[in-house]
């Protein structure tokens, strides 16, 4: 492929969720110019105090920009954004490069990938883990897929908003990537819930179980972080379960499309939809344990 | 309960496989006299070597003990030991301290905690966690189950041999602690082996893969330490697929008597059950992804 003809200076935004402001302040607090659009435009105000321009639609965020990241919910928003009628490919440039943030579907991914091509313009999935917090504080893991040329230039945008960034090959390998840490998660995620059942059931002291088992075999992310909320029964989100259920989602279509056996990850969706059965959608994942102690009978 | 009397200078110990050789060799280390018993005595010798005096049988090891250490296989095994012919309940004298390091069965423990104390003799459960690695370097976590007093008592013999030593509560409890850590275990182990086969099948650089997702969300013992073996195709055992099985056939029985639903343990157990099947109960717990292989018709 030919030398990317984009000198990155222009940049565009549109998401501004919890997750997409943080970022993409990040990106403006190193200088560079944005333009911003959110279905909603109140949330964009704080970004706009601080000197981004308003763009009524995402064709119009990309008319004026060199760059364009997005950091949407579902990919059907994605789809919209991308392809709708007032969808940046209604207005993008030629050279121009398009980056989306949101976990969306390695398919999609590559779909975008190569209408973008048919178009001279450069497209990357880019999806990051480290939630809100990272995002804040500019500590993401971003995983991209894309052409190694493009994702070298946008390099420097990508390091404002994370602390970690790999290229994983072309178009859609940073999706993929980001399934394959959404299957741990999974995985993680019963075993602590499963773990702290037991141990209640069994009548043991949850914080001295905890401490045992918390340096050796059974140590992950999941039980320093999310085994101290369910004792505390705070089921306040740091990750939507209905964002790790579309996440899910995408995993398993994406293995269904390659005959690959997944049971731990379909249990796993089974289980969170029991939580999104009885309205925890915008729970956080932690919530995992009420549908586990719901089959067994369990109130606390 | 009354003051222990009993000095713990001279210990027994029965059960010198990879693990117990040397936790009991750290016993010796600290200058504690040690009698010492196994199954098939060519274990032993390490040990003998070394100034261990040797035993014939279970029940001369207690009638020369104030300290008997177990640390065997299967609950049968701690049964026969303990209740045999010539099991530890055979020659034990009053004020003994029984201490099974065995994972074995919660109830199983109460029972002998119970019988022991008809005797006048003190149980003590005292799985761990730490492998091979953590036997040798002293390092276990040991997750104690018994009457304070009598913990408080070996307390200096545990910590020849862990570095995390917590009393979990009463007869018992250190089994079911055990437990609490497996069940994680079995959890990531499934997330872990199934995030490794999507992103083989979706055609990612694993290492690559697995830097940007090691540090995040997904972070767990078994991505550390597992995935690079798996990669490597090395199927050694750090911990026996068999071992592993009777560990959550021990977790599934007392959920089963607390009516308590482990979905996600009683999947990990279904697919340990295939590694088995096809031969694999010697191999590594890592092992579990050659039944996902299987299951998924993928061939290496």
């Amino acid at each position: 492929m030919p030398t990317v003809k984009n000198d990155c200076t222009k940049i565009g935004w549109i998401g501004t969720g919890v997750m997409g402001l943080s970022m993409c302040r990040h990106i403006m607090e190193k200088g560079f110019a944005v333009t911003v659009y959110n279905r909603s435009r109140s949330k964009v105000e704080p970004l706009i105090e601080k000197g981004a321009v308003w763009a009524s639609s995402p064709d119009k965020v990309a008319e004026l920009s060199d760059v364009v990241f997005t950091m949407l919910g579902f990919p059907e928003d994605v789809r919209e954004v991308y392809m709708g009628g007032k969808g940046i490919f209604s207005g993008v440039k030629k050279d121009s490069i398009l980056v989306d943030m949101t976990t969306t579907s390695p398919s999609l991914a590559i779909e975008i990938y190569s209408f973008a091509a048919e178009k001279g313009v450069y497209a990357v999935d880019a999806p990051v883990s480290g939630g809100d917090v990272g995002a804040r504080s500019g500590t993401l893991s971003i995983m991209v897929g894309g052409d190694p040329e493009v994702v070298e230039k946008i390099k420097p945008l990508m390091e404002a908003m994370g602390k970690k960034i790999v290229h994983q090959g072309p178009a859609g390998s940073g999706q993929h990537a980001k399934m394959c840490n959404q299957i741990v998660v999974a995985g993680t995620m019963i075993g602590v819930c499963e773990s702290l059942l037991y141990g209640y059931k069994a009548g043991l002291d949850m914080k001295t179980m905890l401490s045992s088992i918390s340096g050796g075999a059974a140590a992950c992310w999941a039980l320093d972080n999310m085994a101290p909320r369910i004792l505390n029964r705070d089921f306040n989100p740091g990750f939507f379960v209905e964002h790790f259920i579309k996440d899910m989602g995408i995993a398993l279509d994406e293995a269904k499309r390659m005959k690959l056996v997944l049971p731990g990850l379909a249990l796993a969706n089974q289980l969170y939809m029991s939580v999104l059965a009885h309205g925890g959608g915008k729970s956080g994942t932690q919530a995992l344990i009420l549908a586990l102690e719901r089959m067994s009978n369990i109130s606390h």
